[in-house]
């Protein structure tokens, strides 16, 4: 049990980590497209990456938060923005590189928010709807920020991959089998989600009002 | 006296759910004017919905805020989206019934607001704020989502209405007679105002510098 | 020891009046520079004076917020909102008037909130961000709701001087010189950094992606 334990918080913390880092790439490479400066394009990759978590935590009153408590994760979002302005430099296809790691973030942010706001309140719902919260709102502030519209607002399926990972944490949790092996699984069938859903165009259908 | 008290909780249930049921379909028929997925629409009614009385619990600390304490709102707020956007595709004068939702979210939500702002801090002045804060707030994030002018700052009357919402609401607590039949009344006159204002286009001076 | 005390809680009490006073002052002149009506000038001035002290606080989760324990200081950010109004129509380089209270809110904040973010975190990685979020957010709000492009993100060295302002107070908190004289002189030293950015266009190198 014990172990299982160690895994649970070894798999939540590799995944943080790895969300943050491709959360605050995806900033640094938007707002670096806009010709911002230095200072600017890092703000805008630690407000992608810390974001979603602090919306999160602060709905929730859950207290202190993650990067408050443990600054360290603040010095990781810097060094993954100075990183990403270095190879934005060197790499031509720069699109692709920003949409994998989006929905590397998106993924990761979605599972972690479902198990955090599982834990918080042992409801099913709330738990969907903070892995949404969580995996959606760093990239939309960025985007707000960057005076584009949000991605998630006209983009393939991009909420409803939250929405699904979220559901199939929810449901692995509820019959005790959230384990390291479910988690790489459900994570792995989001990002291919994304990733087909970007590429074949896969749409959900628009509102079209008369 | 305890039927008073009965009367103010239902009172004030009733008042949240006709709130944001009004807000989520102003949410549902703005973004639905964009061209957004399924998935964008609803989730922009329910920030609308839910988003003005999420600031003020924040701001007051007032934890856990409701719709988390009692998941079933967001499922009523779901549901109004889905019913908005089916309306929306039926009724040609989606102007006229956007601006009516409109103004009846922006006057529950202020009473609501002001009471909860004064129950939680004792300070008309805070109250008022909260008035204001809970009935524009959630109206504004929906149209800066939506990339609109948020209304508050272009509109007749908008915000003073809100104000005028939360004074008379502070004024009846602090005369011990805040009871049903009084917040009825201040509801149909804030209510009233805000339709008159919109169809006589009654407006605050505008600030011009020279 | 006791005035010491005295003084630094007096300093902190003075530099909240002068930082939420010029930065309501801005947020007035950036309102009213659209053409919003006066209660879209005022709210907008609320926000920018009060939004990023209460951001700080609500992601440190300190509560209450420093204007709901004490609404007075909403009064004062309203008077200096009716007095910018004023002052505005009678002042023909606003644009001037604009910078030099923008520059005085931001260099106030960063060190208010530095303090703030070591007095409860005692981390100074925390209390160095907390000081560039306060000087910077409330500015941001006011140019994300008066739809320009936030000036922290294209302007002459704007979150460097509160990351500057930030390091300065918390060194002098570490080796215990946190005395008045040290406070204006932290502040004088951020104020005129700023203002020679401005005029003599200093600016941190932008990123340009090929």
């Amino acid at each position: 049990m014990y172990s299982l334990h160690l895994d649970a918080f070894f798999l939540l913390h590799t995944l943080y980590v790895v969300g943050i880092v491709a959360e605050s790439m995806t900033g640094a490479i938007a707002a670096g497209r806009k010709n911002m400066d230095v200072f600017g394009v890092i703000t805008i990759a630690t407000i992608t990456a810390l974001g979603g978590g602090s919306v999160r935590d602060i709905l929730l009153g859950v207290y202190p938060l993650t990067w408050i408590a443990e600054p360290s994760y603040i010095i990781i979002t810097l060094c993954a923005a100075v990183i990403a302005i270095f190879m934005a430099n060197f790499i031509t296809r720069k699109r692709k590189l920003f949409l994998i790691l989006d929905a590397l973030g998106l993924v990761t942010f979605s599972y972690l928010g479902s198990s955090i706001g599982y834990q918080a309140t042992g409801s099913a719902v709330i738990a969907v709807i903070m892995g949404i919260l969580t995996g959606i709102s760093g990239g939309m502030m960025r985007d707000i920020l960057c005076n584009d519209i949000p991605l998630v607002f006209k983009s393939e399926l991009y909420a409803a991959i939250a929405l699904i990972v979220g559901i199939l944490n929810v449901i692995t949790i509820k019959l005790d089998m959230d384990s390291f092996i479910w988690a790489i699984l459900i994570l792995v069938i989001g990002f291919v989600l994304r990733i087909l859903a970007i590429f074949k165009r896969i749409e959900l259908p628009k509102i079209h009002y008369q």
